[in-house]
């Protein structure tokens, strides 16, 4: 035996065991042959979490969420560009070449879209504001809101070996963007994938220090040195996490543990898609796909097939003619395979083991079963597409025994509050597909079936050329589900970053509250400029500055404007906007929520904008929108306006020579009272301008 | 014994049992005369949970969020009017009056709290939509969302003895927006409070069926019925907390369980806060309140009291002077008493049980001691409040052993880092209170120890008079913390109500989409009304309809109106809006967003609700306000605007004749490209108008 140990990298640094007793020998998927030996005997696991929580914590900490967000996009391209080599080694795991879209450009898409939503969705800063302030004293003195802050531990990865690389990455993905260090440990039939990804980005030098390590084998006794402050999401199997949940580390110490575990996940042919629909057509291909794709070792594969009673026959006909069609079992290196061998060996009998067992239950074999595939090597852990068919739908075993594999169980239901029971039967599961045109059996699934599933996938004839499909999580979605799915919850966008931050309730008085938001708080100190001391040169108007020097709490109080009766007529004159409440004294009177005739709201913002602007050229580039307009007092004739606009939250632009800058903005009457709330957005430059 | 067994309410019914064997016997705090029988013996907690999944769901189901949040005020407003009584029941729990505002106003004003969220925050529907829609292809054909949907189980409150009739109102009301159906088991010691306040409620006759149950004793084999669909909310210490999740609902069956246990809270004065500031005033009197409050009997209460090493003597000493003068400990129902006795006997005997183990590790009594309380009876389970000292700050004890009662440790720090550090070693608590004025004090706090913490609770000179208190939790903000204090999250709005409710993303058409989430969305199905055949009297326009005919997908289509230069430089004479970009060839085409001069967004915003407006009497009575408006494509002169409005979401009011309408609106320019986006907000009649 030649081949060395696989690598861990450990403390920004390869690691290899130096003569490790019993390494675990890892197998070509396909020809049995040699691939690579694993063990971590000696590693010191202690060392990791606190190189992690220091050095990791130290290095993220030091830049931004959109610089860390940036760098996600980097890696994802260096990635990109080598992403080949990763196919290479991949095939071995009998992976063929449309596997590898999930796995690893499904993975390296997840870096991107981590990056755009880092950037676009939340500030440039580290303190993500959740919800709107609670003001909690009249005098506004005292207010209270909810920040996240990053974990102050490591993210521990433990993943399962189905998806070598997207099950590193989108995990990795959400916790950079937090800024919270990661150490993975892959399944070990198909670690070697995750390692040589792991090289590459190690390569890419594009790593903060201790942002990233890597546990090649065993994870010995790293959960005994977590506490509360780390974070460990598992994927795999409901036993292993029962295992790990009973670890002190989880139930004395207060480490947050997510599972992402068994399921058996449905999909519902809709009473309507019947044989001749295109609903039906889409159906039966969803269902190939998910039993096919990687040779349905997926978590969200459909393992459950319900379908109306009187179209069990057609649909499994339909779907044993599809696959009979279309389905080319082998070695994914060979010309014309299209659905390559299980990762190994065991997991070939484990299958096969599930199968017996749901056959024992009552399981009729309508299409392969677990003998060996014709044509196949025998060396190889091939396992041919097998539909199962159960005259009682209620069967036990059906609803729990998941045969991880490319097996499905067709069930008929007697009408849709069958089918939503038999759903639910599953007791939690990741996804469903729901195939229904009808809008009305749409919604009475979704009423249904919602809460025990983390996703519902709808198709029909509207979303059938353009659905990611049933299998596909996205990092725009959750990911997760209740019950047997494990409880837990991944991806999401920056929900899935804020998995690795903790929600804190802070209260305090306006200047405190900005000081740590970073935002603006009405009630807070302001950097007044009034328009009669700009205009006498004493004080700048917060338009003139750029971001180099404008800081939250610049602020522009205008003079008061008054509004004629005839200025209300001539606006509606011009926009075309006669709506009575403007244009017609008695009507106007008679709304329960005008005195008489009042202005269009739109004229007082459009005068706002006229009493702050500051018309020449300067760093205030465009006013790109405007959020949560509220009129809150109407402004009659005769009344005056005056607008205050301060500078509630700057945000530059990494990649960019400007950035955006958010203005609080309060309309007030002559009597002080306030007529409009609203933040003006606007993007300012970087460096001073016109 | 001539007392019967306190009841439980089971079933819609009241229940006790036949001839219970052993009973439980609670006393007075102050006398230790008998009070209540607890027991459960032979209740049939399999038929309650049962009950709840089917007549709660049901009976909750048949009411919209609005509906069931206005159910809560009216019940919270016939709990005020009868709070007197359970004042009178509530002292023999050794609660003064200022201790019934925390608990029996402060439960009172949750449930007040939740039903105006319920109704302002949240959606007249059962189907909570989580953030904006992502787009998933081109074409609008398939597009993912997130929804929260209420559990299909129950929701089962095991509460600590503290806050009996809190601690049941802040669990409750949540869940009951929610729609999920209440099942409580009070702590023994206070349980028969708690009972009473749910007599009351069923009294109210506002309950729907099988909405609320009372477990009031021992909760027995209630855990073995419960699974996925259920939500277990516990509170109180982390030894049960422990057994709890041990139990296979949790392990096996995906029931989800929440804790808020232990917590070793800190108060922190800042290097500023030095004596005669406002701020050390401050500190003192908000330690002292948090040691005298429920004798200490508070879950938020100040444990570690954290100042520099150079104040610690002046902090023991003016404590220990506020604490002389201000406390007498005392029956509650006796005039002058402003500290009550220990809940029972069992808890002063732990108190004093946790103050030697703090004295044994080091610690120094400062004021009181485990010592019986002059002047006291002997019967009644008083104990004095307590300071201690530590000359090593870092005695774990210390930051470990929390002694339930008007029990608090003074410790010295060195520098902001070392009480950072000090702090973080309480391992995860409910809240600390950060003292300072200073905005980078508080910032660098927020930094270090907000992800320790459920909440912050800052004081300084400007919120003094005005704070809530650093024990308070607010229905407004999150209650609960990570690690020591249970990992568990409660309140915080309508962030609460979600908790018993599951998130799911849902994929699929536009149309189903709308049809799952009573939302349109853009793509799907409309109804449209062109200008045009508005005006031939072929179709309504849409503002003419009031709720009772309005839906979701009327839509207005307006025609093109040309923009001209003369109109953009009117409307900048008029509005006074002359920034350049408007109103100078020149500098306008420098501007990098700008093709030349263009019309102001204000301009489009106003010109479009010309286009679409409506301008007789009819059902809509306002434009209230308008959100997320975005400038997608500047418009400059000789370009033309059309607008799209599209009824998007119809909130009815439950309690006014009239509800909001938001509509999606679209601007668009003459070559189909979108030139900005927005929602308008507006209030329409129920009924035809005008």
């Amino acid at each position: 035996m030649a081949q060395s140990v696989l690598p861990s990298y450990l403390r920004d640094s390869w690691w290899t065991p130096t003569a490790p007793q019993r390494p675990t020998e890892v197998a070509d998927a396909s020809t049995g042959a040699p691939v690579a030996l694993v063990s971590t005997e000696g590693l010191d696991t202690a060392a990791a979490v606190e190189h992690g929580r220091t050095v990791g914590q130290r290095s993220l900490g030091e830049l931004t969420i959109h610089e860390r967000a940036l760098l996600l996009k980097e890696i994802a391209a260096y990635l990109n560009s080598r992403k080949q080599e990763l196919y290479d080694v991949s095939y071995a795991t009998g992976a063929t070449d449309k596997d590898h879209l999930s796995d690893i450009d499904g993975g390296i898409g997840t870096l991107f879209t981590f990056s755009s939503k880092g950037r676009r969705e939340l500030p440039n800063s580290n303190v993500i504001v959740d919800g709107p302030v609670e003001v909690l004293a009249k005098d506004k003195s005292f207010q209270g809101e909810h920040v996240y802050t990053r974990r102050p531990g490591v993210a521990v990865q433990i993943n399962a070996f189905n998806f070598p690389v997207w099950g590193m990455l989108e995990k990795f993905a959400p916790a950079f963007v937090a800024g919270v260090p990661t150490i993975v440990k892959p399944a070990t039939p198909t670690g070697y994938v995750t390692q040589a990804c792991v090289r590459m980005m190690v390569e890419s030098g594009l790593l903060p220090e201790g942002s990233l390590q890597l546990i090649a084998g065993s994870a010995r006794d790293l959960l005994d040195h977590l506490d509360h402050r780390d974070f460990v999401a598992f994927t795999g199997s409901a036993t292993t996490a029962r295992m790990l949940q009973e670890h002190p580390a989880v139930r004395e110490r207060g480490l947050t543990f997510t599972a992402e575990t068994d399921s058996l996940n449905a999909a519902v042919l809709g009473p309507d898609a019947v044989p001749g629909t295109p609903e039906f057509d889409a159906f039966i291909k969803a269902v190939m796909v998910e039993m096919t794709y990687k040779a349905g070792q997926k978590c969200t594969a459909i393992r459950r097939v319900i379908v109306p009673r009187e179209q069990v026959e057609a649909v499994v006909e339909a779907l044993a003619d599809r696959l009979n069609a279309r389905v080319t079992v082998g070695d994914p290196r060979t010309q014309g395979t299209t659905m390559g061998p299980l990762a190994s060996i065991e997991q070939r009998d484990e299958v096969a083991r599930a199968v017996d067992r749901l056959v024992a239950a009552g399981g009729v074999v309508r299409l392969g079963g677990s003998g060996s595939v014709e044509g196949a090597p025998a060396e190889g852990a091939f396992f041919a597409p097998t539909i199962l068919g159960f005259e009682d739908a209620d069967t036990p075993a059906v609803h729990e025994v998941e045969a991880f594999g490319p097996v499905t169980s067709v069930l008929g239901y007697a009408d849709v509050a069958d089918a939503v029971r038999l759903v639910a039967l599953g007791g939690g599961s990741l996804v469903a597909t729901v195939c229904t045109h009808d809008p009305e059996t749409a919604r009475a699934f979704a009423e249904g079936i919602a809460a025990h599933h983390g996703r519902l996938h709808y198709l029909d004839r509207d979303d059938m050329r353009t659905s990611t499909g049933h299998g596909s999580p996205l990092p725009h979605l959750v990911h997760g589900g209740p019950g047997r799915a494990g409880g837990g919850e991944e991806l999401g966008g920056i929900r899935g970053v804020k998995h690795y931050m903790q929600r804190t309730a802070v209260q305090g008085s306006p200047d405190l509250l900005t000081a740590i938001t970073g935002i603006w708080h009405q009630g807070a100190t302001a950097n007044t400029a009034t328009r009669s001391a700009v205009e006498a040169g004493e004080v700048e108007h917060p338009f003139r500055k750029s971001l180099r020097t404008l800081r939250v709490g610049d602020q522009f109080v205008s003079d008061l404007r008054t509004v004629g009766l005839q200025d209300i007529l001539d606006f509606a004159a011009a926009t075309g906007d006669t709506f009575y409440a403007h244009t017609d004294a008695e009507a106007a009177a008679a709304n329960p929520f005008f005195p008489r005739q009042v202005a269009h709201g739109y004229l007082l913002v459009a005068w706002a904008a006229g009493l702050f602007v500051d018309p020449a050229p300067g760093p205030v580039l465009a006013n790109y929108g405007l959020d949560n307009l509220r009129f809150v007092t109407p402004v009659t004739w005769d009344d005056a306006i005056r607008v205050t606009l301060t500078a509630k939250q700057i945000t530059p632009r990494v990649t960019d020579e400007y950035g955006e800058v958010a203005w609080d903005t309060v309309i007030t009457n002559q009597q002080d009272e306030v007529v409009a709330t609203y933040d003006v957005l606007t993007l300012v430059s970087k460096e001073p301008r016109g």
